[in-house]
């Protein structure tokens, strides 16, 4: 393949360390983590009688890496499996997967309300029946009622308006205002699949060409990466300074930004994701006040990723959109581009598998607006149990309401254990020989930085794996715990570390920290140096 | 905008009697259509204040068009809202919508079961309650709870497998097998939030660049077009034969290949839909094993649209997947490589806000399996609800289940219905002067073909518009119905037609019949030559 000068440019920026781990694909991708996830296939003659082959599908698909779903997950698949099968086959009973933030999945359940709204949207026939009453409460009745009104015809199968349902977006809007306190419009919010296709649209929009740059934070969830991989634009990456406690420094940001522009790079925008994911930090406000300021001044989309807005474990630390902290600087919609996205699958609902989601698009003119509302217009429409799901985490129950308090019990039973089982487990990961873990202090991940020994490098280098890589197959194979390399990421080069959610259930949460203390104890015998 | 070489074959091809219709970019598209229904904003310094404009934007996102959704539903919800403020504004108190195949919108009601089912599995605490006994069929009830135990952890709001819930894969390969009479893998289904996704899907892994062609019949979907633009390809057109009910014609599908061939396209991809969209006949099998033997001896993917598998209306046709076709021709998996698109939008379930649907992946290396299920990996999982639906729509309730009457009846009143309502409009349509009309065989759309006299056809062009586009926009202003003109779908150079959806409910079908019909005669006798 070959390889541009953009990108040669940044492989030889980042990847100078790494030269001995060989990969067909990854040495063309500006990413630092692509060299030691890849999956790429090897171009073999195998399939060479069907008409479609690894060698001739799209170059950027096979670039893309997602490693929160990556091998490593392939992995416990198989020995999942395997405990299926054969039963005491393995030292553990159980798979943990901590790979992804997918809280149901581990037991996490669903908010009552939002539940009994989605069902009675779903089959609007029983909201007149009298036995309604008394399997579903007042107040989901009355909301399921006006919602259903707010859908022309009543129809709950139709295809909506391709930014969503026109009432669900006045909630939302009305919820962004409620707290942000400053106004927000309708029109401007695009209820998605999630927020995943939200980022995918943004990237389809703004990037031409390899020529065209995102300024991404390093670490960085993955989605990003992969976007801009399928998209063929360039990840410019800026690094979290791990010993400010993931600290976003804008004296970084400038640095990575004028390097790639004498480089011919287009920069385009920055993402931001605040709480960090995988990292965990909650930005100050005036770090965020710096940080669209420096879009301003510099022209650049603020892809602002806050889908852990309600995650904020720590009292001396508060979420502030970036649309509230643009506005309460004084700048309108001529002077910021902003997109803020936000989903349903994380804060203390947790509805994954819903795919509900949205992004508040501000500050573009009324042109590019109409295209970014054409390609939503080709997918028709999200699905509308998301998008009313969408509307009902942005306005919850109220005091005053016949569920607001099993509503609020069940949020602030969520988020309180939540908070313990984040600090229990960086205590463990503290504890461990080598092992450094910052504080999580929103989202739903810890990222500890493992110092591993020369053996075990060499030992990953023999078997053609990234370090952390090797790492979290070994303490998979041992423990049926699930985590992802620092690798899959980006990190510093020549530091490694894994994420681990915080999302095991409490009561499993002091057995997963002794199973990884013994694991970890073992490896370091093995490996010392 | 530079245009390829392999772009400039296509427009000289095709667009040589176009040239009078001016627009920045859709000059260098190869598709047939664009030049007329283009949106392309002027690219004007108007928002040069923003840093993100239209003209720095991705070309391909403004190459795109979708019509389905375009300008002329902007101007019917522009009369809607008029309407609301100024009721007795126009000469109609309504907006019929029969531009897009979405059923519900214009009243059809959902199928209870499927309902039911819905409910239940979003709220899964009342299913052992004794209230809900008396609100729901006890089928549904056993349904809900199988459904839910297939889920891992009966985790219902949790992410899922990328390919989507086992257990669901599982009954809809059933339903293909019982289906089709040949066997079906539910490793091979992919579940997408509706079909557009898996097309978008299938058209990024098969396209790298302009040099990559799909064939794709004229008139198509414009989902197809608008794929191809947004991944970079070429649309290399097929012509269906208006004069045999839009017959499907291998030498035609030589003739064009050979045609692309010589100009460098690699044509990776042969689009066939069926039942047609938006031209409505069902393909007779003889013609179906041409296909699949065409697209084996040229190596080509068959991307078989067949979501409107359960819409055919007369009794002389039936519809047969191309999956049963190639197997009983005796084409295995190493034979052909086909994907199958499905829908739960459309048949007589109509659920489009739901946003379900499958593909079925058969004739693909492993490889290249690992590659698709990679991209769908980076969106996680499509929605929930949507898998649960499709995995409904192939496995209905059976006969002795309590709910089968019901839904039996629900299901022949629909289809029964929508029979007759493609009738009554196909005969006042071909009642009209200088209208012809194919029989609609299947799918959910009339595609007349209008002959515009020679004054009309001077008055559109000095508006800049297309010739039915101009009709389009004239009936919408005079009766409130919107219909979609050809040229959104593509159409044989010099001929006219549009896109009128059999959806309306059948009490209002007469007096939409003779609004089209007044309307008609007062347009030929105001532009008759």
């Amino acid at each position: 393949m070959r390889k541009s000068i953009a990108q040669r440019f940044w492989f030889l920026l980042h990847h100078r360390h790494q030269n001995h781990h060989p990969s067909s694909f990854s040495s063309s991708s500006p990413l630092i983590h692509s060299r030691f996830l890849s999956s790429t296939p090897a171009l073999s003659s195998m399939d060479s009688s069907f008409p479609v082959t690894a060698n001739n599908i799209n170059p950027k698909v096979l670039k893309c890496e997602y490693a929160v779903r990556g091998e490593i997950v392939t992995l416990a698949q198989k020995l999942q499996e395997d405990l299926q099968a054969n039963p005491g086959s393995h030292p553990f009973e159980e798979i943990l997967y901590c790979n992804i933030g997918n809280p149901q999945s581990l037991g996490q359940q669903p908010i009552t309300f939002f539940r009994e709204v989605l069902a009675l949207c779903d089959h609007p026939a029983i909201l007149d029946r009298s036995e309604t009453q008394g399997l579903f409460s007042t107040d989901s009745i009355e909301r399921a009622w006006t919602i259903v009104d707010q859908i022309p015809g009543r129809a709950t199968g139709a295809y909506s308006h391709s930014q969503g349902i026109k009432g669900l977006r006045d909630a939302i809007a009305a919820g962004i205002e409620a707290r942000d306190g400053f106004p927000a419009d309708p029109n401007d919010i695009f209820l998605t699949d999630g927020a995943s296709p939200a980022v995918h649209m943004m990237m389809q929009l703004l990037i031409r060409s390899e020529n065209d740059g995102i300024l991404c934070p390093i670490p960085q969830y993955p989605l990003y990466s992969a976007s801009i991989a399928l998209h063929g634009g360039t990840l410019v990456p800026y690094y979290l300074d791990e010993a400010t406690g993931w600290g976003l420094e804008i004296s970084e940001l400038k640095k990575q930004l004028e390097d790639a522009k004498s480089k011919g790079i287009n920069v385009r925008a920055l993402v931001v994701i605040n709480p960090g994911n995988p990292t965990g930090q909650v930005l100050s406000e005036e770090n965020q006040r710096e940080i669209v300021k420096f879009c301003k001044l510099e022209g650049l989309v603020l892809l602002a990723d806050e889908v852990y807005q309600e995650n904020v474990y720590v009292p001396e630390k508060e979420f502030h959109s970036f649309k509230k902290i643009s506005r309460s600087v004084g700048y309108g919609e001529n002077d910021i581009a902003l997109v803020s996205f936000q989903s349903v699958s994380k804060g203390y609902y947790g509805e994954c598998g819903k795919r509900g989601g949205y992004m508040e698009v501000t500050g573009f003119s009324s042109e590019v607006r109409e295209q970014i509302y054409k390609v939503a217009s080709v997918n028709l429409c999200s699905n509308i149990s998301g998008q009313i799901l969408a509307s009902l985490v942005m306005s919850p129950p109220k005091v005053g309401d016949e569920s607001y308090e099993l509503y609020m019990a069940e949020k602030e039973a969520i988020l309180s254990s939540l908070t313990r089982r984040a600090k229990t487990l960086e205590e463990a990961f503290n504890k461990l020989e080598g092992v450094t873990c910052n504080k999580t202090e929103g989202a739903m991940y810890l990222f500890p930085r493992i110092r591993l020994p020369e053996k075990a490098i060499k030992a990953a280098e023999a078997l053609n794996k990234a370090p952390d890589a090797f790492y979290c197959g070994r303490l998979l194979n041992a423990t049926g715990v699930v985590v992802v390399p620092g690798s899959g990421f980006g990190q510093v080069p020549g530091t490694w570390h894994f994420r681990c959610t915080i999302l095991p259930q409490e009561d499993k949460i002091p057995a997963i920290a002794s199973r990884l203390t013994e694991f970890h104890e073992k490896f370091m015998d093995e490996f010392r140096d």
